[in-house]
């Protein structure tokens, strides 16, 4: 008994066989006796058909329009949800991001939620409608303009519903079975994480782990919202990503259980490495490099700067950025060479960032050893080290990096003999 | 120099190509000096395609979900109206039913529109936009909720804002280049009417002309909106509707004509004819009867009584009504045959009905006499007669219908040597 919501993404109701069975496993949560708010993603492909329409039209979209125009998307798929459930013989009811009252902020297409208003939604659930909610989409404060929250915007306006409903658990239905303690596809021999810590979540997606987006973890965190990740293809617990650490022993039934050292290993082959060679050792500089790649709206993952070499009075500076933002950062910089005075630039798409997370590792001195003497062992070069109290990540040559995953998980004793199962795509 | 409301229906913008085509038009409206509002419909076969999904889930879909499914079509074709308008250089911004202020009763797909509160398009306009807003939909004034309006919904959507933001033209475009004499299909030789008042267009669109729908025509009507159906695929002149006939004058620059006695011939193969025999000629009989019918949610059109045979003691009704209402009424008599106590009944689906419409007739002893030799003259059998102030309809056999509609379009010296160009199918 409880108020649960739960997210389905596109690949869930991708034509009318999936939204039958996503229907019914809303209807089967209902039967449990729980109150059931549903957050629903645009069919498939439709925004790809969308977004091609556009495109025949103009490379430059006004951005409020075309979240008028994405927005229709789930509009398409929550209606058609309630549709079958109500064939079921269940009574939905569809409300768009506005009716739900997800408030945010003007920035059409990366909008930020700034106030959920559920009345609506909970007064359906009080007269015991199952509500369906548009994702990804809400209407802005100041201009009451349809508003599209961009990569991940469907996955937190589950978690801000759950948050301003007070939902016992938020449940993200993917197309795995919940997190793995590294990519299947890369490890066959990966588990399944049963329970992790938000803040360790928080390290996977950053580090390049694909289920959860970084900003549907923060959200989560932030207002102390349980995530239970899970397959919309089978009723196997999936992971449950616990906002307070101490709650995973509750959640593992009276059988309280050594926090393990080590969660997962993440790894990401989208980012890119810049050096920037020869630069002056004297105070601001960093700064002074730094504005210059904000100014050109990058986001900059790792840094590593050296000492300078003796006497030389000049140092290097290590970053990597998303591969589709270099492009853009280096024009940036060859522009400001002179007024910086670095001697040369350097970068390479050619990387991999490879991340060992675990919040057991903060009283584990020997998890650094073991992690670069893998390394070692598997014959693998490491370009940069960068570390925060529950990660390490290193970049290592992209041709090398699912070795060196495997490496890793394999030293961590992560390998499990049961062959996880990966059904497709994600959606928003 | 003034504001001007351009409606667009689905088959205007049923591809990228039909959008910028839309597009320019609006611009050279604009760029003439005048405030554009524009009602857009969904695109081409958007809104069949949205059925066909429902279709596969439920055949008894909600009628609030179906509205907010439906909903979707005019939130695509609007929003990328805007784009092309501001990829041509100019500002367009697009409105769904609700930012519009289009306030309807609670009836969802036949919602009726209560009333117009159009300040978020006023502000646009007076800044310097071009308005978009979706055609067919809006929100229901008791609950929120998003409704669709039904057939001719987006032209009644055109009317409404046009009346609300006192503009001073309502441009309905459509795939013909106005209003004719007859259908250009049947009678090759049809004129185009140039202007037309809106009491004779009601008398059309309620006898089968199918270019204006009957709902829009009463709605200019009454809110004194001048309507001008024009070609979206030419810049001629098209047909004014006016709601004051004395305005035709104005409308013809300083060239004062009589008004023509006859404004054209209006045909509909869509009724069928039932004949109830035998009905006891006692009062309160036709009430009984057409309460029947009421209840059977019909509408009746043509209806004809004869006196009674004298000493039968018992008459016969005879009426008109849409043919795929026929079985649903048919069963409700027979249900009530006991209780009314009529003889017997006949239906016949292989009849056409002709209309001949205009305000001169008033004045104009002779048009009777005129209208049935024609038919005598070409051997057309009429079996029911109806007439209004302004209007001769006849029922005929089916296959009879076209060369009735040419016989008397001939009679009334209607006949031009100008071909009518016909383009396509009609949107919502």
């Amino acid at each position: 008994m409880g108020l649960i919501v739960q997210k389905f993404g596109g690949s869930s109701v991708s034509d009318a066989e999936g939204i039958k069975r996503v229907a019914r496993r809303i209807i089967d949560t209902k039967a449990q006796g729980h109150e059931v708010v549903v957050v629903v993603s645009a069919m498939g492909d439709s925004t790809d058909e969308l977004l091609d329409l556009a495109a025949q039209l103009t490379d430059d979209a006004p951005a409020r329009e075309m979240d008028m125009l994405l927005s229709a998307g789930e509009r398409i798929s929550m209606s058609l949800l309630a549709m079958a459930i109500d064939q079921f013989g269940e009574s939905a009811v569809s409300f768009t991001g506005s009716q739900a009252g997800l408030i945010t902020d003007s920035t059409h297409g990366m909008a930020r939620i700034m106030e959920v208003s559920p009345q609506r939604i909970r007064r359906a659930i009080d007269r015991g409608f199952i509500a369906i909610v548009a994702g990804f989409q809400g209407m802005s404060k100041e201009s009451k303009n349809i508003t599209t929250m961009g990569r991940g915007g469907s996955d937190t306006t589950a978690v801000a519903l759950a948050a301003a409903l007070g939902a016992d658990v938020c449940e993200i239905y993917t197309d795995v079975d919940g997190i793995y303690t590294a990519d299947p596809r890369v490890v066959h021999a990966a588990k399944k994480i049963d329970t992790i810590s938000s803040e360790e979540m928080l390290e996977m997606a950053a580090s390049g782990s694909k289920i959860l987006h970084l900003r549907c973890v923060e959200y989560a965190r932030r207002f102390g919202v349980p995530l239970h990740v899970r397959s919309s293809f089978s009723t196997n617990e999936g992971t449950w990503v616990l906002p307070d650490p101490n709650d995973k022993i509750k959640i593992q039934e009276g059988e309280p259980l050594e926090q393990p050292i080590i969660s997962g290993v993440a790894h990401d082959h989208s980012e890119a490495k810049v050096t920037i060679i020869g630069v002056p050792d004297i105070p601001g500089k960093a700064a002074q490099i730094f504005g210059v790649i904000a100014a050109a709206q990058a986001n900059i993952d790792m840094i590593v700067q050296n000492i300078s070499t003796k006497g030389s009075g000049a140092t290097d500076i290590s970053f990597t950025l998303p591969m589709t933002e270099t492009k853009r950062v280096l024009a940036a910089l060859e522009t400001a060479r002179g007024e910086i005075g670095f001697e040369d630039i350097e970068h390479n798409d050619e990387v991999g960032k490879l991340s060992l997370i675990g919040a057991g590792m903060r009283s584990n001195p020997g998890v650094s050893f073991t992690f670069f003497e893998a390394l070692h062992q598997a014959g693998i070069n490491v370009d940069m080290i960068s570390t925060s109290e529950i990660r390490i990540s290193v970049v290592t040559d992209a041709d090398k990096l699912n070795d060196a995953v495997r490496a890793i998980h394999t030293a961590f004793n992560l390998d499990t003999d049961v062959e996880a199962t990966v059904y497709g795509g994600t959606g928003r």
